[in-house]
């Protein structure tokens, strides 16, 4: 057994309060050993002036889509995916998937994430991209029968089935999968139900958006008289170990239905910001007992994986929405974006204790912008940001180390991305 | 004449265009002498892989609150001032200020804010630390006159006009003041209108809080049945030199008044988010030919004063506020923060071009957050963070190179501003 002493610094507890103690890591295992003790460890990493956190989980994104970051921005939901970015996504090659992810995987190390949940197609590169990163991720394939025939839309859920089966509990464990269904208007009733049956015969969970736009919601009712949760509850896909991305336009009776089912909820402040989705009621799903997580979602509406930017724009948009400057308090956002998320996406994370999965973030405090420390969690959610970290620990894993990330070419990731978006949009 | 060379970078130009130029300044008059051409300039400035741009104005706070950054958060406005700012503010020494304020002059400095308008008291500290730290700023003494007797009251706004009149023009003209009565409830109708007849007796601006919450909007509504902008308006407020904070709930006819007037508008939406104040019609504003600028607030209220988070919180607001994605674009956020805040506070600033202040901050593009670069623009206003930022210039010299500050010494200044928030909050 190897062990890491992470030494000198603070440390988030469940409890959210903040205390001086070392972590120590059984490396061998990928966990938590102890929160304090004095045992010394076999290698040290130094937290001296720093908060140990628990790994950001980032539970909604698309990673690849980094190779799209600013290439459309300010219009809508429906027409910036129509004109731009289901054109330039219609040219992507295997490689440029590959790219593209690892590239979101360096700027989720690099701001303290340490697992993600990722909707995306060449889910073979996305895999090999999170095994060679040392990150934990579940993954999936975005089924879309829209526009298909039947032969080829049932051929997508497939593909979904097959990808779910295959990459499951692989990379000694850090990959897990869903089936995931892009949502309940780019997906035809047969092949939801489809999706729904297969993801219970392989044993993995469903992803998919909901409520993400008005644009969403209104054909649903015009064609079925129900809403969107209530549709999503009769094909049973409402299931505790399901997850839904945005839930933005979710009304009362459909809070009720997250609630009784245990169906997860990834809040996306950004994106529904960016697009002028709208303001998700987060607030009122925290006090009807839904179980929240956070996402980045892609960083073309974003446009960052910074998971931290998502932690401020909760606390801040969540005010807004609930109308009060008492509502999303910071102390929620950080267990949101930790415990919630890993929660959401149905993973070990998000607490610091003994037996817990070490994935761990240690953040440098000696900064102005977090100067004076009268609250270091209050910092965590508005003032932190992602350069702020400075060790990235998956699975025991050093990830990166002041700020160096170890197990990918931070350079060399950059300047490939770069050269195949830029390719890419030539293309587009 | 010693002159600066900023070379190897890109430059983002006055029409929002990104042209790979060299830009040279003369330090001594604190101008840019040109962009492009061949002078070599007799000291260098590296921008290899980086992006030259106006420095930001942050066009409203209160620096030395730094001091309460995450003292108390989630909370209105109106509870946060009485039950814990202002109890907290009745404690501060003038040496508090000092510190407060060059921390949050560090702050600005390394996230590439180059000018700040201020309003707090010890004014004298806030102007000594503009001076040493090299920023330019439009400072005022901040009056308040509620529960104060009528020579109490008048004091107070005779020291503001004092304060305006002492510091203008001072540090080789980096400094200019303005008078800044705190808001249209806070400040009795008789001081207001000394305050206005003393500007301009004095030849400075107004600068003061207005349309901030709806618990400012109902009790001059009730007590005189106009709205505040109507109120300010026959208190002959309402002038082009002059700038208000905030305006988060003005109506049509507001817009209307500002638009004719020319009063400048300082959008905080960090700040009206976290107070829950409301959602400022900013689209609406520029529509009407407002002059809008950008500003931070205090840092208890954001919690940094990273104006680049300005930059994305309105173009993100600013899509929800209209409902409509295409709203408060990248170039209009970033001409927010850059031109629109120079013209709102009355500095030459926000253009990079012959002759203009040489005020500028160079962004290193080489981030993986930044990787792919189709648009500087958009990354400008959507992915760039302050700690982005390499070089610092203001006035021709270099406050920062290298994210080293020049000209205060930031350990020593975090050091001093983290043993005097204890002690003040201990005292309060």
């Amino acid at each position: 057994m190897t062990t890491l002493r992470i030494a000198g610094g603070r440390v988030l507890l469940p409890d959210m309060t903040v205390e001086r103690a070392d972590v120590l890591v059984d490396q061998a295992a990928g966990e938590v050993l102890a929160v304090g003790g004095t045992d010394q460890g076999d290698e040290h990493l130094d937290a001296e002036g720093s908060l140990v956190i628990p790994g950001l989980v980032n539970a909604h994104g698309h990673a690849a889509m980094t190779l799209l970051r600013g290439y459309a921005d300010d219009k809508p939901l429906g027409a910036w995916l129509q004109e731009d970015i289901w054109p330039a996504e219609a040219e992507l090659t295997p490689e440029d998937v590959r790219a593209g992810t690892e590239l979101g995987i360096v700027e989720m190390i690099k701001s303290g994430t340490t697992a993600f949940a990722d909707m995306y197609f060449e889910v073979e590169e996305v895999a090999a991209a999170v095994d060679s990163a040392g990150m934990r991720a579940r993954l999936g394939h975005g089924i879309v029968t829209v526009g298909k025939d039947e032969a080829a839309a049932r051929a997508d859920v497939e593909e979904s089935l097959a990808i779910a089966r295959e990459f499951d509990g692989e990379a000694e464990g850090r990959l897990s999968t869903a089936v995931m269904p892009h949502s309940l208007t780019t997906v035809s009733e047969e092949c939801l139900s489809m999706a729904v049956e297969g993801a219970r015969e392989v044993g993995v969970p469903i992803h998919i958006h909901i409520n993400e736009t008005r644009d969403e919601v209104e054909p649903i009712v015009g064609e079925r008289g129900i809403r969107p949760l209530e549709y999503a509850d009769e094909l049973g896909l409402l299931e505790e170990e399901n997850f839904l991305a945005h839930g933005v336009h979710t009304d009362e009776r459909g809070i009720e239905l997250l609630a009784k089912t245990g169906m997860g909820v990834v809040h996306c402040p950004a994106s529904n910001m960016k697009l002028a989705s709208g303001m998700a009621p987060v607030q009122a799903m925290l006090d009807a007992g839904v179980s929240v997580g956070m996402g980045t979602d892609g960083a073309a509406s974003n446009n960052d994986l910074d998971l931290f930017g998502e932690l401020r724009d909760a606390a801040m948009i969540g005010k807004l929405a609930a109308d009060d400057a008492s509502a999303v308090p910071a102390e929620q956002v950080v267990e949101m974006a930790t415990a919630g998320s890993a929660e959401a996406i149905g993973i070990d994370g998000g607490r610091i204790e003994a037996g817990a999965n070490a994935d761990l973030a240690v953040i440098d405090f000696d900064k102005p912008h977090l100067t004076p420390a009268h609250d270091p969690v209050s910092h965590l959610a508005y003032a932190v940001r992602g350069s702020d970290v400075r060790h990235t620990i998956c699975d025991g894993e050093v990830l990166m180390r002041d700020r160096e990330v170890l197990t990918l070419d931070e350079k060399e990731v950059r300047e490939t991305a770069e050269k195949r978006a830029v390719e890419l949009v030539g293309r587009a």
